[in-house]
């Protein structure tokens, strides 16, 4: 059982954490680096859909699809920091996709409260 | 640009499917067949995020995890026909996917529409 709870939230994350990166990045005032973005999500949150360890990866693949870029920058406690901005093709993927999301909250919401006649 | 878009549905969707499933399957007062669940899912809607093709494996899958049961009955009009329905196990996991559900849109409509001072 435990499983199964496990796969459903694993699978709902992977559809939604794009578009929650695309969110945070379309907002922001100047470029942010990965450990930014996971505490300004993380942010007042006791259960945060968003691991840390799925954040790089998801950060990756959007801006090898063009959605995102980024700049290495050195910081003066560490070592070099990937900046991510979002780019001009990631804010019209984030339009389509929140369209998209919108529709999937009501069709879902409707399949669960019984807006047909079942 | 439309790759994007498509695999995001893609990722959303299997997300969603098994949830969507499951709750038309506990309101629904006798057993039934894919099809029956498929044209009631379809009721009145024009974009259909749960496509035919990805039915019967999401079907397949929720009953190997021992969230529905099903039996083969004959048909009058074709081929035998697979009956699903909901199970105690289905029901306790449907509680809490709702849960979960509940908190991904809380979660990703917070970060879209900047719930924290970005």
């Amino acid at each position: 059982m435990e499983a199964i709870i496990r796969k459903f939230q694993k699978e709902l994350n992977s559809g939604t954490s794009a578009l929650v990166l695309l969110g945070v990045l379309s907002r922001a005032e100047e470029p942010m680096y990965g450990y930014q973005i996971a505490k300004l999500i993380e942010a007042g949150r006791e259960d945060v859909p968003v691991k840390q360890g799925a954040l790089y990866p998801a950060l990756r693949s959007l801006e090898a699809g063009g959605l995102l870029e980024s700049q290495v920058e050195p910081s003066i406690s560490g070592p070099p920091r990937r900046y991510y901005q979002i780019t001009d093709t990631g804010r019209a993927a984030l339009v389509r996709w929140q369209e998209i999301w919108e529709q999937t909250k009501v069709f879902v919401d409707d399949a669960l409260k019984g807006g047909h006649d079942v």
